[in-house]
């Protein structure tokens, strides 16, 4: 059972230099491997399933591929255990316009059939036809190994990168929030900068997942504040998003976001401040009606904080008594 | 019956609950202001210039948008200094089935136009007309508030939520680097967990950033180890991708990957690890050619993770002899 | 001034000439004429539906469109017949720098309202009213010409196009391409079939990397002969999209693309034939000026094909006389 497609790489799937992300290619062939592996999963009569990513080998990237570029993946079951799958995957890179063709990626990856009525419960898998003897103890060997390593694994992982000081719920430090983009050209102007919308958008993003990492609840933006954009942020830039909850209301949260840019190859420039503002979100109950919001706990900082977003809210509320009614005040 | 404008809402613009996000809506807008505001800056011979985001005002949302509704941005030139332009933007989301309309948001953006060739050059804005001599009066004094405010934002502006430990060039403290990610519908498989190959996206952009970081060259990923997935990540979770440095050798730098997924919606589960993995990296010069890597300064606790690293590289650098040769060995 | 619609075109959009995709063209002619049709059947009280695809008349793009260029796109319903809508769709390209205009797609499209409640139930559509009488009759006219289309295509329709090994240069299997997609939620409606803008996006990517290894020079869509939409695609399935050479006039090439759909999962069905359609691509030199295209060396078999093509090519070229003059004839 073969697998065979191909596509062209676009700008948003390489850097800056027009290589293409190692994860782009990662994804392709994590693709490949799911419909081929699902798809002989559910061959034969039985219940259906999905079938899930369990491990990938290692994998080198032989040569770089480019924007322009058509990348092709080949897809082949090489191996079947009672309950995994084994697939290879092969990516070659075509440049259509002189034709030439280079390998990029081989990769081996092993799925697992999960029922589709229950997620949790593991299929069994259909047996594949070896064309020789050898290829089954082969793959045999290699099912034996990488179960091997995976148990070895799960030991090792209990590391973490950052501190995490295990806040106390409803806390300052307990919700907030960063995320990091890197720059691509669709994110841009014809002449390079970001867009001003792309910029509000990760904000809302990280704002969004601040209010719900404080309230567990569905949340949606009620408003935003004045918001200015004090410096450009260049293609190439990798910019930090972090934003943290300033103040509770009976109803609303706001967060504060900031944006920083650094400018991080071949430039002499430092990190900079590029934009910052205050987004109030709403939490819902599963009707979608307001429901009231967990009081922020606070130290002697993020009560002056608090303070002033108080004067924010109050200021606004005034505002609004003569103006329309907007979400929050329902 | 005549279209003109409008955009459907999919899956991906929304959160679980179906809520367009804030944020997208926000991205509609400024493309919106974006568009009228360089054409009108244009619209005169003269110096080419693209308008730059320069400040918002405070925006309501005034009712939420929903999956499936149509998006109408409609936007009009309301005042016009010397150096700016000020546009206000309305938003109605057509329900198409019921035919009902809302108003969902009315925003009021600002721009700069900068001109084409040299883009810290601001150029001068041509005049609009006005109907009344009051609209130009109510505009000018609009101007006048938002330019005392961004002064007094600008201000205020030093403070950061993440305490940066100003770590030294070259060490792990210095290049690790995080992202959040909230896992969207097209993440998804049918029955609701994220696509391995998403996943291994993310986590090559998180160990692509740490390597730029860290030797501020254009970097490719040159192999990535084997790769264990221990646990399923389900839609609407919040994932937290953590990269941090191992490793170099002369030419190739080590990242170490963890991913943490927190079901953070109705669900009483904890934080767990879902995967980790070794991502191995080569810095790139202008033309392309491996150039070297900056060594790692490190603390007792790196010394013994780069020990480890080593031990990886050197096993790898033996088991490629009798096979192929990948990017790192050129 | 006042901003009505239009979208700016991203690289993403765009080959690497700059030159915007025709398939990103098809898909937002197909969102506006989705949007349009959707909301007449839903003018009057009774079931709700949506608008199904079910043909693009033959479409010719006048001229090209750019990355940094705004798309507006506008839609009126012109006929409607007891089951089905004809929608038109103009698109116009805006240079916002020097303010030129120029039309870029004109299209007309067919669409059948489905019930939300049961997808294989079509639905009445409520009428419209001419201007004139004749306006009426020419509808008439139209609706009946592509019905008895829409009836000789699908007989036509049960072709497969089969890897050739080792083919030689501007044979038939060199270029030959296919690529597969897995539907996500983004690529359907809300009743979770695939958007007919959707599919015509991937089947001009296909076609685009099947003339570009012809030719290896920067091809563009010249035009796309009338699509039938035979079968609806649901969420889940896996398509393939697959072209292949059918003839080379002097200047431009005409492509056959087939989509096959495999609802792999869930259901019990056979990979099925939902669409197939003729597109035509011309080569530019690097100064963007149309020129000559190799001729297509055939097998008996793909020599009836290329007369068949020759036949609609001399066929289109006779109807243009009496038209306007589109990209291939400049």
């Amino acid at each position: 059972m073969v697998f065979q497609g191909g596509l062209i790489m676009r700008p948003d799937d390489a850097n800056i230099a027009g290589n293409v992300h190692g994860g782009t290619i990662l994804k392709m062939i994590e693709e490949a491997g799911a419909i081929i592996s699902t798809r002989h999963c559910n061959s034969q009569s039985g219940e259906h399933c999905v079938a899930a990513l369990a491990r990938v080998e290692r994998t080198d990237f032989l040569s770089p591929m480019c924007i322009g570029e058509v990348a092709h993946v080949s897809a082949e079951i090489t191996y079947t255990s009672k309950h995994s799958v084994e697939v290879q995957v092969n990516v070659l890179s075509e440049n259509i316009l002189t034709g030439a063709k280079r390998v990029t990626n081989r990769a081996t990856l092993w799925y697992v059939p999960l029922s589709l009525k229950n997620v949790d419960k593991v299929l069994e898998v259909p047996p594949i036809q070896y064309a020789w003897k050898e290829l089954e103890e082969d793959g045999k060997k290699r099912y034996e190994e990488q179960k091997l390593e995976r148990l070895v694994t799960k030991q090792r992982n209990g590391d973490i990168i950052f501190p995490v000081f295990n806040p106390e719920p409803y806390t300052v430090g307990y919700s907030q929030s960063s995320l990091i983009h890197l720059v691509g050209p669709s994110d841009c102007t014809l002449h390079g900068f970001v867009h001003g919308g792309v910029t509000m958008k990760l904000m809302d993003e990280v704002a969004g997942i601040v209010a719900a990492r404080h309230c567990k609840t569905n949340i949606v933006t009620a408003s935003v504040d004045a918001i200015n954009f004090h410096e450009k942020i260049k293609k190439g830039c990798v910019i930090t998003i972090s934003g943290r909850m300033t103040f509770t209301s009976n109803k609303s949260m706001e967060i504060e976001v900031f944006v920083d840019a650094d400018p991080f190859v071949d430039e002499p420039k430092e990190r900079y401040r590029a934009v910052s503002a205050f987004f109030t979100y709403v939490s819902l109950s599963k009707e979608g009606k307001p429901v009231p919001v967990p009081q922020l706990v606070e130290t002697e900082d993020e009560k002056r904080r608090f303070e002033d977003g108080k004067g924010r809210y109050l200021q606004t509320k005034a505002k609004r008594q003569v103006q329309m009614q907007p979400l929050t005040q329902q």
